[in-house]
């Protein structure tokens, strides 16, 4: 028999690192099991109450008996809805054949695998979210990662943009707004970056996935222009609080968006029926119930950030969008992973370290403000206890 | 703006081919949208009532809001119950550690990506599951198939399992209860299989998909052997007939089942947790519904054959498992290309051409007779119509 420890994987299986955030969540349920409340502050896994009308047609659908395969490019109704939404804000007309339904999260690895080859150069500005590392990394890419600068809260600016284009990538990756900083970025900026990458024959890919959560400066999507490298991707895990689903789309020129379908066909022949009918129907709610969903994380945002400004042993932006902190904790005399391992073991409070986003942001912890308003206040008091704990013996040293 | 006819798409971007089936069902649904009534018999997509329980659950678990993530590996009482399941018929216990959920599809390029790198040699037995074929082009394996006799009924022999052996692959694929064949394999030339491949540090995938739909010859499962490079796959979408529900399962070492849960949270996070409750539901539900399927599909089969052998224009054996016949069209004058498509045109009946599951396979065509029986029947006198009127043709000439 072969010797386990050392099965031949491939250089893809060698490679795999998933994904930081579910190793904390591990570690977190195994404290919940032995009898702990745990406070999570770890995952972006939202909990506001999802339009009914969601359950209702997914459900019905279920009753239906709607358990067959469906096209793999996902339901007409649904991608004609979705250019037709995206439409309303554009010029550019948006049609079902340039919207393909997938897992957004499976999407990030499905356009990296169509447009790169292994050592393929990809840029990545920086702090960034960890699933573009992670495939990055099983495919096999150069990975160049352009840093933001904390002082102007991680804002893209014109310097990272020019930088990018410099190191002649394949591709790009762009994520506004951004998970963890919550930074929207300008429209002129991005239309920059986009003018740029198409004259020079870059891909680019813009995760959208926090758009319609940003609260702040004005989100301004790239889907609405015509160029034939850039794919825009989104999801309806987080607006209406349904990861589970695992429903994302991509918005791209026809040609890329026959490859995305030939792609979903090859690796899991298409989405479940159901979920795609609930999603539709949470759609076409969007515009009222997105309002509250906004108001909702800002009022959120800003009375969490009330409660750790009371101490300046932390530092942080206030964000555009999301519900994130991307907190710099280098006044304390932690490392992020000993600090996010100590809080979790001391203050049963779960976080993420701020290396899983880029490996230089050692000193930052990503904390997610999306679950329970009393365990979240809780949950950042007892960051906040533990931060200055830390800060006092660092000064006593 | 770059010339979009010349995108540049990575290697993998440019072998996507797809699944030949659902092109077909493309053309199919384009006839039913100009008010044509078109018999079904292309895809393998079963709709025999499910067990009820799989509904309650999961429309149960959408009503109590689980839309949060779950474990990339998939719920632990699912994996637990696939455990236990197996191990009844085995001596060799198969813990949750060893189970993974993911759709069974896409673990065919889960399986091909972690232990083959570009370049490798995968060997295949044709006629072979379109999935294969596909994922390995797309990964770009040097893939290498090894032709059963159609004479045996397209079985497995030993001079084919040393013939792919000596062919020094990295990984062979196998797969009984067969698809498109209906073939069973039998224990002593399974065991034979893995055997030469543990010696030999060869890994092997066992696609176990139709197992539970054996009628016939004793279906063996590998699951119970534990060889480190045997990776066992099966799915919830035919026993059950809800393909749209995207759950099906790897058993491996946990070694590999660790690999394959990085894969997951890489790739896509996790799958939903209310199909995933909803599968466990039916799981509970196998040993009686298994039962009842069984005899559906061999009547079912036997009343097709019966049909069809009024004639000799076609041949075709009798399957052990599933419920398709995979049938041998050279008296008529066509190819499988020519004739699926005249079929369609001429008859309203859809089928798959023999190509999609290996190219010498042009003078077959493979039926799914898996719908309402109504309509197979009447599909089927088309179908042999059909290759009548054609062989009546060649004579004539």
């Amino acid at each position: 028999m072969t010797n386990i420890k050392g099965l031949p994987f491939s250089a893809r299986g060698d490679a795999l690192i998933g994904q930081e955030m579910f190793k904390v969540l591990d570690k977190a349920k195994k404290l919940e099991l032995d009898g702990k409340k745990v406070f999570h502050l770890e995952l972006g896994s939202p909990c506001m109450p999802p339009p009914e009308e969601i359950f209702k047609d997914t459900i019905k659908a279920l009753e239906n008996r709607l358990t067959g395969y469906t096209s793999s490019s996902g339901l007409l109704e649904l991608r004609e809805e979705i250019g037709r939404q995206y439409s309303l804000n554009h010029k550019n007309k948006i049609s079902a054949e340039e919207v393909v339904i997938s897992p957004a999260n499976l999407l990030v690895s499905q356009f990296m695998d169509l447009v790169c080859d292994r050592g393929d150069r990809i840029v990545l500005f920086s702090p960034v979210f960890p699933t573009y590392l992670a495939a990055s990394a099983y495919i096999g890419l150069d990975v160049q990662d352009i840093p933001l600068s904390s002082s102007s809260g991680f804002d893209l600016s014109v310097e990272a943009v020019d930088k990018a284009l410099s190191l002649k990538p394949r591709a790009i990756v762009v994520n506004s707004a951004n998970n963890p900083t919550g930074r929207v970025y300008s429209q002129h900026l991005l239309e920059y970056l986009a003018r740029k990458c198409d004259e020079e024959g870059v891909w680019l890919l813009s995760d959208e996935t926090y758009a319609s959560i940003a609260f702040g400066r004005h989100f301004f999507s790239l889907a609405g222009l015509d160029h034939p490298q850039l794919v825009v991707i989104s999801s309806f895990s987080k607006i209406f609080s349904i990861p589970g689903f695992r429903i994302g789309y991509a918005i791209a020129n026809k040609k890329v968006a026959e490859k995305l379908t030939l792609s979903n066909s090859t690796l899991f022949s298409c989405s479940p029926a159901f979920t795609q009918i609930g999603c539709l129907a949470g759609l076409r709610q969007l515009s009222d119930y997105e309002n509250k969903v906004k108001s909702h994380y800002q009022e959120v945002m800003q009375e969490m950030a009330k409660i750790m400004r009371r101490s300046s042993v932390v530092e942080f932006s206030d964000p555009d969008a999301a519900f994130y902190f991307f907190v710099d904790i280098s006044r304390t005399s932690l490392k992020d992973t000993e600090f996010c391992e100590l809080l979790l073991s001391q203050k049963y409070t779960a976080t993420t370290p701020g290396s899983s986003f880029g490996k230089q942001f050692d000193n930052f912890v990503r904390i997610a403000l999306c679950g329970n308003i009393e365990d979240l206040k809780e949950g950042v008091c007892r960051f906040m206890e533990f931060a200055e704990e830390y800060a006092a013996k660092k000064t006593a040293v």
